[in-house]
């Protein structure tokens, strides 16, 4: 394909692509294709000789799009969105062209610098503490990571570095060093609730250190609180084991709860005089869905951002539910040196007088991966194309949206009960039974209906035994009418499952 | 922006993506501007109000692209190539398109299947042994990642689970389970040799686990060999120590040198008397870059694959030399079972039938990241594109231009050492010299002044104390044209240097 051809290429994609969109409500949102139902479509071998485009797209649309979900439909209801916009598109593709491994600065300094521009503006539209802005005075910054599971593995693994560094007496040398740092080792702990997202477990069994869940509970609103933790930190000294790492969340996955950060820091104050000395607890705040809402100064102020000035680092992925492709997951850390000391190897390949010279960011210090690519620049595009105003219109629209749903289903208090919400665009409810038993059983069955249906996709979770549907309203494409017609489909499958009783 | 302004929008890019390929010679391969160049250009916050496409797109030419080190420009001859293609392109800009999280088969069940079925065609390309089928007899596969720095660790670390799982005795419980596996722990080795790539080093650091190299040298050219590896192990026994891992490379980054599978085999069946017996020693092969030129038969004869058939998780990127955009990079495993029994951490709202039925892939259980892109339609479109013969002709190519460019240099013995190559497109040479120090202090200058005529880009290394540029000759764009004029540039620098030699 030389550059004429894919000129022409190009623009047919281009075509299909805003066929694809003008007219996305008119498929399924959830793929029905069978398990290996590809397998089947395409040759076992790839071919001897190159193919033409026009019988490659084709393929497309007859091959690929049945096997899609569509995440951008406005009927998409489930887990949280994935963000996709046309100037972030724009982004990926200059991206692909401008293809580069840029591990480090010279190879291509605009990748690094643009990163490093953009996360700052995003770290003052979310107004986060001075500390996590590169220009901050505890010499913090921001990195693009491709998801929030590197993220906070990334932060894990920097915690760990920092609390051996900082515990291990300086004065051990060779084989009583290695032995002082086993012991600790098999001591250290990562602490999360039981609403925090699995990836801070699934970073604990990576690292091979100890994991402990605090339990929160609807009392509480499924958050984190100070004396939770206190209670929790207590135990731990008990048994002479360390804490080293706390997930707290602003916008847990089942609930969107908000851990309350100013008396998590009052009890990390207490636990340990001055919570940002040696030693002390690394708080990493996971905000990768509900972090956006952020751009709305009210949510800075409800969820006391400023009391996170004390605590370590930050993720929000703008591939959520900021308008921005995955993959855009943005983490911040209070000091860049805690990066760089813990995942700094280096050879001789990449050395080279930019980096010699000090005076650059080179992001592979930052991060586990040693390539990258330029995803600043579609976050670029997207900050610029929709402006703070633009921004703050889209999530206070799927906010409200989110208010609309619960206030219809508070309309039928005889079908639903909210279990919690509507919080960030996202409403937790169930059907209502003579007991909890029967209540679960319906809202299974409705839950079942509605996936059946293939008019919307929804996802369930389990809330202290309860099985509850998550209801999303923070896709795009998502409207009024969308809204109203999901909740008219849960009403009628509803009283559906009441008329039929006997046959549930 | 509506999906009208879009389409103008991305036609306009299209033109411009164009015009950069069709004038990328025109420009310095490498990026001349200094750190901090961008943010005197960029204002300090997003803009309160969204901008017209029209204004954010002449930022690209006028403040983007000066900062761009040109990965596709002819004269890129450092690191190795990072490829991309227009077929490619098109894949990255549907993918953008199709944006999901896809972490499970029913998120959009196409981005599992075509995955598991291009990595099919690729292991058949490539000619793996049929263990990295994902239908061969011992239920292996293969899954993109990020990088082959996440591979490598991902591998790693279903291998630390593995080795635990198969060599602390299952009647342990409680307590004496964790003091067991936390004895294990502080035991457990993962090999390299010195030669391979920092990214092993990187995973062992991240795990926690203790690292040993085995020193490589020119005696061997470089290459690991079953005697170095039956020392190697044989002193990890006296010291107590329990290997678990080993990486083994196909083209290594300094030299392109290739292990000796058929002796590191052997070595391993007198080591443990089964190597795929429980507690065996995992071997991951690194075939990053390198592993692209398998499309050629004879390279696959000559690199001995077959007797890979014992070892446990093989990776290639296709992002490096076979013209796929950055991020593509395959990892193959022997039995899948052993990354999702590492990589497996569930939570009540990624439940759904399909999973739960049994019958389809979840990649998330394959890797460290939840969420992942759509990155096999860009592989399914270059292997289309150009089909198997077209990957020959152009893998063939590079490796004559590589060898083009070595001829040139052994014109020139007076002036000019191959100390390795041309192996796989690289050629590593230095300047001669009446001693070693003498030889490095003019390839060192060399280097500087090939570095600062902004003409060309290459890489150096060090190799035993030497000083040594490395040539890599498989960007797509380079001709022989190219390489010609890159030695002339090269011979110039060398005999003006020689001339002045007193101001060296």
């Amino acid at each position: 394909m030389d550059s004429k051809e894919f000129r022409e290429a190009a623009i047919s994609s281009i075509d299909e692509i805003v066929n694809y969109y003008d007219n996305i409500s008119e498929r399924p949102v959830v793929s029905t294709v069978e398990p290996g139902y590809l397998r089947k479509l395409l040759p076992s071998e790839a071919p001897e000789d190159g193919e033409a485009w026009s019988d490659i797209q084709q393929d497309i649309e007859a091959k690929i799009l049945p096997g899609i979900t569509h995440w951008q439909h406005p009927n998409f209801h489930a887990f949280f969105p994935c963000a996709t916009s046309f100037p972030s598109i724009l982004g990926e593709l200059y991206s692909a062209a401008l293809s580069g491994a840029c591990f480090n600065w010279i190879c291509s300094p605009a990748v690094t610098e643009l990163e490093t521009i953009v996360l700052d503006w995003l770290a003052k539209l979310l107004g986060l503490p001075e500390c996590f802005h590169s220009t901050g005075p505890t010499n913090g910054g921001g990195v693009i990571q491709g998801s929030a599971s590197e993220a906070v593995l990334t932060a894990m693994i920097a915690a760990r570095e920092k609390h051996l560094r900082e515990t291990v007496p300086s004065s051990l040398e060779g084989d009583a060093r290695e032995d002082a740092i086993a012991l600790k080792r098999s001591r250290m702990v990562a602490l999360a609730t039981t609403a925090t997202h699995s990836s801070t477990k699934k970073a604990a069994l990576i690292l091979g250190v100890r994991f402990i869940t605090i339990p929160v509970t609807s009392t509480t609103s499924f958050a984190l609180t100070g004396s939770l933790l206190t209670a929790a930190l207590a135990s731990c000294r008990a048994r002479n084991l360390e804490p080293f790492f706390l997930t707290a969340t602003l916008g847990t996955t089942d609930t969107c709860a908000v851990d309350d950060f100013p008396s998590i820091s009052s009890a990390l104050s207490t636990y340990t005089s001055d919570p940002t000395s040696p030693g002390s607890l690394w708080v990493h705040i996971d905000a990768a869905y509900a972090g956006a809402a952020l751009v709305l100064p009210p949510i800075q102020s409800s969820t006391s951002l400023p009391s996170t000035a004390t605590f370590h680092s930050f993720n929000l992925n703008m591939h959520k539910w900021l308008l921005t492709n995955f993959d855009a997951s943005c983490l911040y850390v209070r000091d860049r040196a805690w990066l760089i000391r813990a995942l700094t190897v280096n050879q001789a390949v990449y050395s080279n007088s930019a980096s010699s010279g000090g005076l650059v960011t080179d992001y592979r210090e930052w991060q586990i991966p040693l390539g990258r690519r330029f995803r600043a620049l579609k976050i670029w595009f997207v900050l610029r194309s929709y402006g703070a105003s633009g921004l703050r219109a889209y999530i206070s629209k799927t906010i409200q949206l989110g208010e609309r749903f619960a206030s219809l289903v508070q309309e039928r208090k005889d079908l639903f009960e909210i279990l919690t919400g509507p919080r960030f665009a996202l409403t937790v409810f169930a059907m209502r039974g003579g007991s909890e038993e029967e209540a679960n059983v319906r809202t299974r069955e409705l839950y079942s209906r509605v996936e059946g249906s293939g008019k919307m996709w929804v996802t369930s979770t389990v809330l202290e035994g309860r099985f509850a549907i998550r209801m999303v309203t923070s896709v795009r494409t998502t409207e009024g009418e969308d809204v109203e017609r999901a909740f008219a489909l849960f009403v009628e499958f509803a009283e559906g499952i009441l008329g039929g009783e006997v046959g549930v």
